[in-house]
Protein backbone atom coordinates (compact mmCIF):
# COMPACT_ATOMS: atom_id res chain seq x y z
CA UNK A 1 0.00 0.00 0.00
CA UNK A 2 3.02 2.52 0.89
CA UNK A 3 4.50 1.64 -2.48
CA UNK A 4 1.41 2.44 -4.26
CA UNK A 5 0.63 5.73 -2.94
CA UNK A 6 4.43 6.49 -3.90
CA UNK A 7 3.90 5.10 -7.11
CA UNK A 8 0.93 7.46 -7.59
CA UNK A 9 2.76 10.34 -6.21
CA UNK A 10 5.37 9.73 -8.37
CA UNK A 11 3.22 9.29 -11.64
CA UNK A 12 1.97 13.19 -10.65
CA UNK A 13 5.46 14.49 -9.57
CA UNK A 14 5.74 16.64 -12.36
CA UNK A 15 2.61 18.74 -11.09
CA UNK A 16 3.68 22.14 -9.17
CA UNK A 17 -0.04 22.96 -7.37
CA UNK A 18 -0.99 26.02 -5.51
CA UNK A 19 -1.55 25.22 -1.70
CA UNK A 20 -4.99 24.29 -1.36
CA UNK A 21 -8.15 26.90 -0.23
CA UNK A 22 -10.25 26.04 2.17
CA UNK A 23 -13.27 24.23 1.36
CA UNK A 24 -17.47 25.09 2.12
CA UNK A 25 -19.66 21.98 1.72
CA UNK A 26 -22.89 22.65 1.59
CA UNK A 27 -25.90 19.70 1.75
CA UNK A 28 -28.72 20.48 -0.62
CA UNK A 29 -29.84 24.14 -1.97
CA UNK A 30 -31.59 26.68 -0.31
CA UNK A 31 -34.09 26.74 -3.34
CA UNK A 32 -34.72 22.98 -2.06
CA UNK A 33 -35.67 24.10 1.31
CA UNK A 34 -37.41 26.84 0.23
CA UNK A 35 -40.03 24.79 -1.57
CA UNK A 36 -40.08 22.80 1.09
CA UNK A 37 -37.51 20.33 0.95
CA UNK A 38 -37.36 19.20 4.72
CA UNK A 39 -36.76 15.51 4.74
CA UNK A 40 -33.17 14.78 6.23
CA UNK A 41 -31.25 13.06 4.10
CA UNK A 42 -27.50 13.48 5.51
CA UNK A 43 -26.87 12.45 8.89
CA UNK A 44 -25.28 14.90 10.97
CA UNK A 45 -22.01 12.93 11.34
CA UNK A 46 -21.41 12.90 7.67
CA UNK A 47 -21.29 17.00 7.95
CA UNK A 48 -18.92 16.84 10.97
CA UNK A 49 -16.56 14.75 8.58
CA UNK A 50 -16.09 17.64 6.05
CA UNK A 51 -16.51 20.29 8.31
CA UNK A 52 -16.15 21.46 12.26
CA UNK A 53 -17.99 25.08 12.12
CA UNK A 54 -21.63 25.56 10.30
CA UNK A 55 -24.77 26.22 10.05
CA UNK A 56 -28.37 24.45 8.85
CA UNK A 57 -31.25 22.86 9.96
CA UNK A 58 -32.70 19.77 10.89
CA UNK A 59 -35.08 16.66 9.37
CA UNK A 60 -38.46 18.15 9.54
CA UNK A 61 -37.37 21.40 9.96
CA UNK A 62 -36.97 21.09 13.74
CA UNK A 63 -34.63 23.76 14.31
CA UNK A 64 -31.71 25.89 13.63
CA UNK A 65 -28.68 23.24 13.79
CA UNK A 66 -24.94 25.34 15.41
CA UNK A 67 -21.98 23.32 14.39
CA UNK A 68 -18.85 24.65 16.56
CA UNK A 69 -15.81 22.96 17.27
CA UNK A 70 -16.89 20.16 15.92
CA UNK A 71 -20.03 19.88 18.13
CA UNK A 72 -23.40 20.25 15.98
CA UNK A 73 -26.45 21.90 18.33
CA UNK A 74 -29.85 22.34 17.70
CA UNK A 75 -31.78 25.06 18.77
CA UNK A 76 -35.68 24.25 19.11
CA UNK A 77 -38.49 26.56 18.58
CA UNK A 78 -39.32 26.29 22.38
CA UNK A 79 -36.00 28.47 23.12
CA UNK A 80 -34.08 25.63 24.04
CA UNK A 81 -30.55 24.28 23.22
CA UNK A 82 -29.00 20.82 22.85
CA UNK A 83 -26.90 18.96 21.40
CA UNK A 84 -28.39 17.20 18.74
CA UNK A 85 -28.45 13.10 18.62
CA UNK A 86 -25.66 11.66 16.40
CA UNK A 87 -28.18 10.42 13.92
CA UNK A 88 -29.96 13.25 13.14
CA UNK A 89 -30.15 14.04 9.74
CA UNK A 90 -30.43 17.06 7.47
CA UNK A 91 -32.10 18.50 5.08
CA UNK A 92 -29.79 22.17 4.54
CA UNK A 93 -26.61 22.46 5.59
CA UNK A 94 -23.48 24.76 5.35
CA UNK A 95 -20.19 23.65 7.37
CA UNK A 96 -16.22 24.50 6.79
CA UNK A 97 -12.88 23.41 8.58
CA UNK A 98 -12.00 27.06 10.47
CA UNK A 99 -8.46 27.21 10.71
CA UNK A 100 -8.46 30.81 10.92
CA UNK A 101 -6.01 31.37 13.86
CA UNK A 102 -6.19 35.67 13.86
CA UNK A 103 -9.11 37.16 15.71
CA UNK A 104 -9.38 40.93 15.51
CA UNK A 105 -11.10 42.90 17.89
CA UNK A 106 -14.35 44.47 17.01
CA UNK A 107 -15.71 47.89 18.17
CA UNK A 108 -18.90 47.95 19.69
CA UNK A 109 -21.59 47.40 16.85
CA UNK A 110 -25.52 48.85 17.33
CA UNK A 111 -26.70 46.06 15.00
CA UNK A 112 -26.29 43.30 12.57
CA UNK A 113 -25.89 45.30 9.41
CA UNK A 114 -23.11 47.91 11.15
CA UNK A 115 -21.41 44.36 12.15
CA UNK A 116 -21.58 42.85 8.19
CA UNK A 117 -20.48 46.17 6.83
CA UNK A 118 -17.45 46.09 9.02
CA UNK A 119 -16.35 42.61 7.86
CA UNK A 120 -17.00 43.73 4.18
CA UNK A 121 -14.61 46.65 4.67
CA UNK A 122 -11.84 43.82 6.07
CA UNK A 123 -12.78 41.74 3.93
CA UNK A 124 -13.61 42.51 0.44
CA UNK A 125 -13.62 39.46 -1.71
CA UNK A 126 -16.85 39.99 -2.50
CA UNK A 127 -17.06 37.11 -5.09
CA UNK A 128 -15.73 34.38 -3.18
CA UNK A 129 -17.36 32.73 -0.28
CA UNK A 130 -16.31 33.54 3.68
CA UNK A 131 -16.75 31.52 7.11
CA UNK A 132 -17.28 34.03 9.90
CA UNK A 133 -16.63 33.84 13.41
CA UNK A 134 -17.59 36.61 15.63
CA UNK A 135 -16.81 35.98 19.85
CA UNK A 136 -18.73 38.79 21.93
CA UNK A 137 -20.28 40.00 24.84
CA UNK A 138 -23.88 40.77 23.14
CA UNK A 139 -25.76 43.41 24.73
CA UNK A 140 -28.79 41.80 23.12
CA UNK A 141 -29.92 39.32 20.49
CA UNK A 142 -32.96 38.80 18.59
CA UNK A 143 -33.19 34.98 17.90
CA UNK A 144 -35.66 32.92 16.16
CA UNK A 145 -36.41 29.37 15.85
CA UNK A 146 -38.74 26.95 13.61
CA UNK A 147 -41.35 24.14 14.50
CA UNK A 148 -41.34 21.04 13.56
CA UNK A 149 -42.89 20.39 10.49
CA UNK A 150 -45.10 17.18 9.49
CA UNK A 151 -45.93 16.42 5.80
CA UNK A 152 -47.27 17.85 3.46
CA UNK A 153 -44.43 20.60 3.64
CA UNK A 154 -45.64 24.20 3.11
CA UNK A 155 -42.73 26.52 1.66
CA UNK A 156 -40.39 27.71 4.21
CA UNK A 157 -41.60 31.75 3.62
CA UNK A 158 -44.88 30.14 4.92
CA UNK A 159 -43.75 28.19 7.64
CA UNK A 160 -41.66 31.52 8.92
CA UNK A 161 -44.84 33.17 9.63
CA UNK A 162 -44.92 31.16 12.50
CA UNK A 163 -41.30 31.11 13.96
CA UNK A 164 -40.50 31.72 16.98
CA UNK A 165 -38.76 34.76 17.64
CA UNK A 166 -36.89 36.01 20.92
CA UNK A 167 -34.73 38.36 22.44
CA UNK A 168 -31.56 37.60 24.79
CA UNK A 169 -28.85 39.01 26.15
CA UNK A 170 -26.52 40.25 27.71
CA UNK A 171 -25.01 37.27 26.47
CA UNK A 172 -21.16 35.99 26.11
CA UNK A 173 -21.19 33.74 22.72
CA UNK A 174 -20.27 33.01 19.69
CA UNK A 175 -22.04 33.99 15.75
CA UNK A 176 -21.33 31.48 13.46
CA UNK A 177 -21.90 32.65 9.91
CA UNK A 178 -20.98 32.56 5.88
CA UNK A 179 -20.86 35.45 3.35
CA UNK A 180 -22.00 33.49 -0.07
CA UNK A 181 -21.40 35.99 -3.01
CA UNK A 182 -24.46 37.58 -4.61
CA UNK A 183 -24.09 35.32 -7.31
CA UNK A 184 -25.19 32.03 -5.63
CA UNK A 185 -28.83 32.40 -6.56
CA UNK A 186 -30.97 29.75 -5.09
CA UNK A 187 -27.83 27.47 -4.68
CA UNK A 188 -27.07 29.21 -0.91
CA UNK A 189 -28.26 32.76 0.55
CA UNK A 190 -26.32 35.58 -1.00
CA UNK A 191 -25.15 37.80 1.83
CA UNK A 192 -24.55 36.96 5.28
CA UNK A 193 -26.47 33.82 7.80
CA UNK A 194 -25.75 33.59 10.82
CA UNK A 195 -26.73 31.53 13.82
CA UNK A 196 -25.92 32.54 17.24
CA UNK A 197 -24.78 29.82 19.95
CA UNK A 198 -23.91 31.36 23.93
CA UNK A 199 -20.64 29.74 25.50
CA UNK A 200 -23.06 28.21 28.44
CA UNK A 201 -24.61 26.39 25.54
CA UNK A 202 -27.97 27.51 26.73
CA UNK A 203 -28.91 30.30 24.39
CA UNK A 204 -28.85 29.97 20.05
CA UNK A 205 -30.88 29.90 16.94
CA UNK A 206 -30.70 31.78 13.57
CA UNK A 207 -29.71 35.57 13.90
CA UNK A 208 -32.19 38.34 13.11
CA UNK A 209 -30.60 41.27 14.87
CA UNK A 210 -27.59 41.53 17.42
CA UNK A 211 -26.47 44.23 19.29
CA UNK A 212 -22.50 43.61 20.01
CA UNK A 213 -20.59 45.89 23.11
CA UNK A 214 -16.70 43.89 22.61
CA UNK A 215 -15.85 41.26 20.62
CA UNK A 216 -13.63 39.69 18.01
CA UNK A 217 -13.79 38.65 14.08
CA UNK A 218 -11.83 36.37 12.48
CA UNK A 219 -12.37 35.33 8.73
CA UNK A 220 -11.80 32.21 6.77
CA UNK A 221 -11.95 33.12 2.90
CA UNK A 222 -13.13 30.32 0.99
CA UNK A 223 -12.09 29.80 -2.83
CA UNK A 224 -13.51 26.07 -2.81
CA UNK A 225 -17.34 25.53 -2.55
CA UNK A 226 -18.84 22.00 -2.67
CA UNK A 227 -22.83 21.11 -3.34
CA UNK A 228 -23.88 17.76 -2.10
CA UNK A 229 -27.32 17.26 -3.73
CA UNK A 230 -30.29 15.96 -2.37
CA UNK A 231 -30.42 12.43 -3.35
CA UNK A 232 -34.26 12.64 -2.94
CA UNK A 233 -35.78 12.29 -6.63
CA UNK A 234 -38.73 13.71 -5.39
CA UNK A 235 -36.56 17.22 -4.94
CA UNK A 236 -35.39 16.67 -8.90
CA UNK A 237 -38.79 17.98 -10.41
CA UNK A 238 -38.53 21.30 -8.12
CA UNK A 239 -38.58 24.24 -10.06
CA UNK A 240 -35.37 26.03 -8.66
CA UNK A 241 -34.81 28.50 -11.58
CA UNK A 242 -37.94 30.46 -10.29
CA UNK A 243 -37.13 34.06 -8.46
CA UNK A 244 -36.94 33.38 -4.75
CA UNK A 245 -35.29 36.91 -3.80
CA UNK A 246 -38.05 38.04 -1.72
CA UNK A 247 -39.27 35.17 -0.22
CA UNK A 248 -35.59 34.61 1.10
CA UNK A 249 -34.73 37.71 2.00
CA UNK A 250 -38.32 37.94 4.25
CA UNK A 251 -37.21 34.07 5.55
CA UNK A 252 -33.44 34.91 6.78
CA UNK A 253 -33.44 38.67 7.54
CA UNK A 254 -37.17 39.65 8.38
CA UNK A 255 -39.06 39.26 11.57
CA UNK A 256 -42.16 36.85 11.41
CA UNK A 257 -45.91 38.25 12.09
CA UNK A 258 -45.07 38.52 15.27
CA UNK A 259 -47.77 35.70 16.84
CA UNK A 260 -44.37 33.61 17.81
CA UNK A 261 -43.04 36.26 19.46
CA UNK A 262 -41.48 35.53 22.85
CA UNK A 263 -39.13 38.24 25.03
CA UNK B 1 0.78 7.00 11.49
CA UNK B 2 -1.37 3.81 11.17
CA UNK B 3 -2.03 4.06 14.80
CA UNK B 4 -3.78 7.67 14.09
CA UNK B 5 -5.33 6.95 11.10
CA UNK B 6 -7.09 3.49 12.92
CA UNK B 7 -8.26 6.30 15.91
CA UNK B 8 -9.47 8.78 12.95
CA UNK B 9 -11.63 5.27 11.73
CA UNK B 10 -12.74 4.10 14.93
CA UNK B 11 -13.85 7.91 16.78
CA UNK B 12 -16.50 8.09 13.36
CA UNK B 13 -17.01 4.31 13.73
CA UNK B 14 -20.67 5.39 14.87
CA UNK B 15 -21.35 7.22 11.47
CA UNK B 16 -22.92 4.92 8.71
CA UNK B 17 -22.89 7.02 5.80
CA UNK B 18 -24.29 6.26 2.04
CA UNK B 19 -22.39 5.54 -0.86
CA UNK B 20 -19.90 8.49 -2.13
CA UNK B 21 -21.96 10.00 -4.97
CA UNK B 22 -19.68 10.73 -8.16
CA UNK B 23 -17.73 14.07 -8.09
CA UNK B 24 -17.99 17.08 -11.01
CA UNK B 25 -15.26 19.58 -10.50
CA UNK B 26 -15.31 23.09 -12.00
CA UNK B 27 -12.54 25.97 -12.10
CA UNK B 28 -13.88 29.09 -11.97
CA UNK B 29 -17.71 29.81 -13.50
CA UNK B 30 -19.22 30.49 -17.13
CA UNK B 31 -20.13 33.80 -16.13
CA UNK B 32 -16.37 34.78 -15.14
CA UNK B 33 -15.48 33.42 -18.91
CA UNK B 34 -18.11 35.46 -20.13
CA UNK B 35 -16.77 38.61 -19.07
CA UNK B 36 -13.60 37.98 -20.28
CA UNK B 37 -11.44 36.07 -17.57
CA UNK B 38 -9.19 34.28 -20.25
CA UNK B 39 -6.25 34.28 -18.06
CA UNK B 40 -5.12 30.61 -16.65
CA UNK B 41 -4.70 29.69 -13.26
CA UNK B 42 -5.28 26.43 -12.92
CA UNK B 43 -2.62 23.91 -14.61
CA UNK B 44 -4.10 21.28 -16.39
CA UNK B 45 -2.31 18.73 -14.22
CA UNK B 46 -4.38 19.66 -11.36
CA UNK B 47 -7.33 19.15 -13.32
CA UNK B 48 -6.08 15.53 -13.75
CA UNK B 49 -6.00 14.99 -9.91
CA UNK B 50 -9.72 15.25 -9.86
CA UNK B 51 -11.04 13.67 -13.34
CA UNK B 52 -9.98 11.98 -16.33
CA UNK B 53 -12.94 13.20 -18.53
CA UNK B 54 -14.20 17.22 -18.99
CA UNK B 55 -13.93 19.97 -21.44
CA UNK B 56 -12.38 23.19 -20.79
CA UNK B 57 -10.54 26.08 -22.44
CA UNK B 58 -7.02 27.56 -22.28
CA UNK B 59 -4.97 30.40 -20.89
CA UNK B 60 -6.03 33.00 -23.33
CA UNK B 61 -8.47 31.21 -24.67
CA UNK B 62 -6.25 29.40 -26.76
CA UNK B 63 -8.68 26.45 -28.25
CA UNK B 64 -10.74 23.96 -26.71
CA UNK B 65 -9.63 21.33 -24.17
CA UNK B 66 -11.30 17.72 -24.38
CA UNK B 67 -9.95 15.90 -21.40
CA UNK B 68 -10.45 11.93 -22.52
CA UNK B 69 -9.26 8.89 -20.92
CA UNK B 70 -6.59 10.63 -18.61
CA UNK B 71 -5.37 12.95 -21.27
CA UNK B 72 -6.13 16.64 -21.62
CA UNK B 73 -6.11 17.66 -26.04
CA UNK B 74 -5.95 21.06 -27.38
CA UNK B 75 -8.16 21.73 -30.49
CA UNK B 76 -6.81 24.92 -31.89
CA UNK B 77 -8.53 27.98 -33.77
CA UNK B 78 -6.98 26.45 -37.33
CA UNK B 79 -8.44 23.21 -36.40
CA UNK B 80 -5.74 20.88 -35.31
CA UNK B 81 -5.60 18.84 -32.30
CA UNK B 82 -3.02 18.29 -29.87
CA UNK B 83 -2.51 17.04 -26.73
CA UNK B 84 -1.67 20.06 -24.41
CA UNK B 85 1.24 20.87 -22.77
CA UNK B 86 1.58 19.54 -19.52
CA UNK B 87 1.90 22.98 -17.75
CA UNK B 88 -0.47 24.65 -19.99
CA UNK B 89 -3.00 26.42 -17.46
CA UNK B 90 -6.91 26.50 -17.90
CA UNK B 91 -9.50 29.73 -16.57
CA UNK B 92 -12.99 27.55 -17.06
CA UNK B 93 -12.63 23.68 -17.58
CA UNK B 94 -15.17 20.99 -15.75
CA UNK B 95 -13.96 17.38 -15.18
CA UNK B 96 -15.18 14.21 -13.55
CA UNK B 97 -13.74 10.92 -13.18
CA UNK B 98 -16.13 8.56 -15.42
CA UNK B 99 -16.78 5.27 -13.78
CA UNK B 100 -19.68 4.11 -15.67
CA UNK B 101 -19.02 1.60 -17.50
CA UNK B 102 -22.68 0.20 -19.26
CA UNK B 103 -22.59 1.80 -23.03
CA UNK B 104 -26.34 1.86 -24.56
CA UNK B 105 -26.41 1.60 -27.96
CA UNK B 106 -28.40 4.52 -29.38
CA UNK B 107 -30.10 4.50 -32.67
CA UNK B 108 -28.72 7.21 -35.77
CA UNK B 109 -29.35 10.80 -34.47
CA UNK B 110 -30.12 13.84 -37.17
CA UNK B 111 -28.97 16.27 -34.99
CA UNK B 112 -27.71 17.36 -31.47
CA UNK B 113 -31.14 18.43 -30.23
CA UNK B 114 -32.27 14.68 -31.18
CA UNK B 115 -29.33 13.37 -29.37
CA UNK B 116 -29.77 15.30 -26.23
CA UNK B 117 -33.79 14.46 -25.91
CA UNK B 118 -32.82 10.58 -26.37
CA UNK B 119 -30.85 11.08 -23.27
CA UNK B 120 -33.42 13.62 -21.10
CA UNK B 121 -35.51 10.45 -21.47
CA UNK B 122 -33.08 8.15 -20.62
CA UNK B 123 -32.04 9.93 -18.00
CA UNK B 124 -34.35 12.14 -16.10
CA UNK B 125 -32.90 13.70 -13.53
CA UNK B 126 -32.68 17.04 -14.61
CA UNK B 127 -31.90 18.79 -11.20
CA UNK B 128 -28.97 16.77 -10.77
CA UNK B 129 -25.70 17.07 -12.93
CA UNK B 130 -24.52 14.29 -15.71
CA UNK B 131 -21.39 13.41 -17.28
CA UNK B 132 -21.84 12.17 -21.14
CA UNK B 133 -19.65 10.00 -23.16
CA UNK B 134 -21.29 9.41 -26.72
CA UNK B 135 -19.00 6.85 -28.41
CA UNK B 136 -19.94 7.01 -32.05
CA UNK B 137 -19.72 6.80 -36.01
CA UNK B 138 -20.59 10.35 -37.06
CA UNK B 139 -21.78 11.39 -40.66
CA UNK B 140 -21.01 15.18 -39.74
CA UNK B 141 -19.96 16.92 -36.98
CA UNK B 142 -20.13 21.14 -37.13
CA UNK B 143 -17.46 22.07 -34.70
CA UNK B 144 -15.75 25.34 -33.49
CA UNK B 145 -13.11 26.47 -31.53
CA UNK B 146 -11.48 30.42 -30.71
CA UNK B 147 -8.38 32.22 -31.29
CA UNK B 148 -6.16 32.56 -28.91
CA UNK B 149 -6.58 36.47 -27.53
CA UNK B 150 -4.56 39.45 -25.82
CA UNK B 151 -5.24 41.36 -23.44
CA UNK B 152 -7.51 43.54 -22.59
CA UNK B 153 -10.05 41.05 -22.91
CA UNK B 154 -13.24 41.42 -24.73
CA UNK B 155 -16.29 39.62 -23.26
CA UNK B 156 -16.81 36.17 -24.94
CA UNK B 157 -19.98 37.24 -27.04
CA UNK B 158 -17.48 39.44 -28.78
CA UNK B 159 -14.65 36.92 -29.27
CA UNK B 160 -16.90 34.37 -30.80
CA UNK B 161 -18.09 36.31 -33.73
CA UNK B 162 -14.73 35.87 -34.79
CA UNK B 163 -14.84 31.98 -34.10
CA UNK B 164 -14.01 29.13 -36.73
CA UNK B 165 -16.49 26.91 -37.68
CA UNK B 166 -16.07 23.59 -39.32
CA UNK B 167 -17.89 20.48 -40.56
CA UNK B 168 -16.39 17.19 -40.85
CA UNK B 169 -17.30 13.60 -41.18
CA UNK B 170 -17.95 10.96 -41.40
CA UNK B 171 -15.34 10.86 -38.53
CA UNK B 172 -15.35 8.04 -35.77
CA UNK B 173 -15.12 9.59 -32.40
CA UNK B 174 -16.14 10.70 -29.04
CA UNK B 175 -18.65 13.05 -27.29
CA UNK B 176 -17.46 14.44 -24.33
CA UNK B 177 -19.89 16.40 -22.83
CA UNK B 178 -22.04 17.63 -19.69
CA UNK B 179 -25.70 18.43 -18.37
CA UNK B 180 -25.92 20.89 -15.65
CA UNK B 181 -29.15 21.87 -13.85
CA UNK B 182 -31.71 25.08 -15.07
CA UNK B 183 -30.69 26.45 -11.80
CA UNK B 184 -26.54 26.54 -12.30
CA UNK B 185 -27.08 30.17 -13.91
CA UNK B 186 -24.24 31.67 -14.34
CA UNK B 187 -22.00 29.71 -12.49
CA UNK B 188 -22.11 26.57 -15.48
CA UNK B 189 -23.98 26.05 -18.89
CA UNK B 190 -27.58 25.22 -17.90
CA UNK B 191 -28.10 22.48 -20.07
CA UNK B 192 -25.73 20.23 -22.42
CA UNK B 193 -22.27 21.57 -23.30
CA UNK B 194 -19.84 19.15 -25.87
CA UNK B 195 -16.46 18.57 -26.89
CA UNK B 196 -15.72 16.29 -29.44
CA UNK B 197 -12.03 14.44 -30.14
CA UNK B 198 -11.82 11.79 -33.35
CA UNK B 199 -10.77 8.49 -32.42
CA UNK B 200 -7.34 9.20 -34.31
CA UNK B 201 -6.97 12.65 -32.40
CA UNK B 202 -6.94 14.82 -35.56
CA UNK B 203 -10.65 16.08 -35.32
CA UNK B 204 -11.59 18.01 -32.41
CA UNK B 205 -13.34 21.17 -30.64
CA UNK B 206 -16.68 22.73 -29.33
CA UNK B 207 -19.66 20.60 -30.59
CA UNK B 208 -22.40 22.71 -32.52
CA UNK B 209 -23.92 19.73 -33.92
CA UNK B 210 -24.06 16.70 -35.14
CA UNK B 211 -25.18 13.76 -37.37
CA UNK B 212 -24.99 10.40 -35.95
CA UNK B 213 -25.17 7.18 -37.87
CA UNK B 214 -24.85 4.35 -34.63
CA UNK B 215 -22.91 4.79 -31.17
CA UNK B 216 -23.67 3.87 -27.74
CA UNK B 217 -24.12 6.27 -24.56
CA UNK B 218 -22.56 6.26 -21.40
CA UNK B 219 -24.25 8.84 -18.90
CA UNK B 220 -23.12 9.57 -14.93
CA UNK B 221 -25.31 11.61 -12.85
CA UNK B 222 -23.43 13.46 -9.84
CA UNK B 223 -24.67 14.59 -6.94
CA UNK B 224 -21.43 15.96 -5.62
CA UNK B 225 -20.44 19.72 -7.51
CA UNK B 226 -17.29 21.35 -6.93
CA UNK B 227 -16.80 25.11 -7.79
CA UNK B 228 -13.37 26.05 -7.53
CA UNK B 229 -12.94 29.76 -7.74
CA UNK B 230 -10.92 31.69 -9.25
CA UNK B 231 -8.01 33.35 -6.99
CA UNK B 232 -7.12 35.85 -9.30
CA UNK B 233 -8.41 39.52 -7.49
CA UNK B 234 -9.27 40.69 -10.77
CA UNK B 235 -12.25 38.34 -10.46
CA UNK B 236 -13.80 39.47 -7.47
CA UNK B 237 -15.00 42.62 -8.82
CA UNK B 238 -16.98 41.12 -11.62
CA UNK B 239 -21.06 41.34 -11.89
CA UNK B 240 -21.72 37.72 -12.23
CA UNK B 241 -25.42 38.54 -11.07
CA UNK B 242 -26.57 39.90 -14.45
CA UNK B 243 -28.87 38.43 -16.62
CA UNK B 244 -26.13 36.27 -19.36
CA UNK B 245 -28.43 33.80 -20.53
CA UNK B 246 -29.13 35.41 -24.15
CA UNK B 247 -25.06 35.66 -24.56
CA UNK B 248 -24.61 32.11 -22.98
CA UNK B 249 -26.86 30.76 -25.84
CA UNK B 250 -25.38 32.38 -28.57
CA UNK B 251 -21.59 31.59 -27.30
CA UNK B 252 -22.03 28.01 -26.93
CA UNK B 253 -25.29 27.04 -29.28
CA UNK B 254 -25.40 28.95 -32.29
CA UNK B 255 -22.44 29.57 -35.36
CA UNK B 256 -20.84 32.67 -35.40
CA UNK B 257 -21.22 35.00 -38.16
CA UNK B 258 -19.71 32.84 -40.93
CA UNK B 259 -16.27 35.12 -41.46
CA UNK B 260 -14.52 32.11 -39.60
CA UNK B 261 -16.40 29.04 -41.23
CA UNK B 262 -14.19 26.76 -42.72
CA UNK B 263 -15.50 23.47 -44.43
Amino acid sequence: MPGLILLAVMALGACTHAPRSATITQVSTIGSLMLGQYHGHTPVCELLRVGDFGIGTFDHLDGEMIVLDGVAYQALADGTVRRCDPDAATPFAVVTTFRTAEHSPCPPMHNLAELEAHIDAATPAANLFAAVRVEGAFASLTLRSVPRQSPPFRPLAEVVKEQSVWTRGPAAGTLVGFRCPPWVGNINVPGYHWHFLSHDRTVGGHVMDVRLDRGTVATQVCRDWRVRLDPDDAGQTLDLTQDMSDDLERVERLRGSGDGHRD
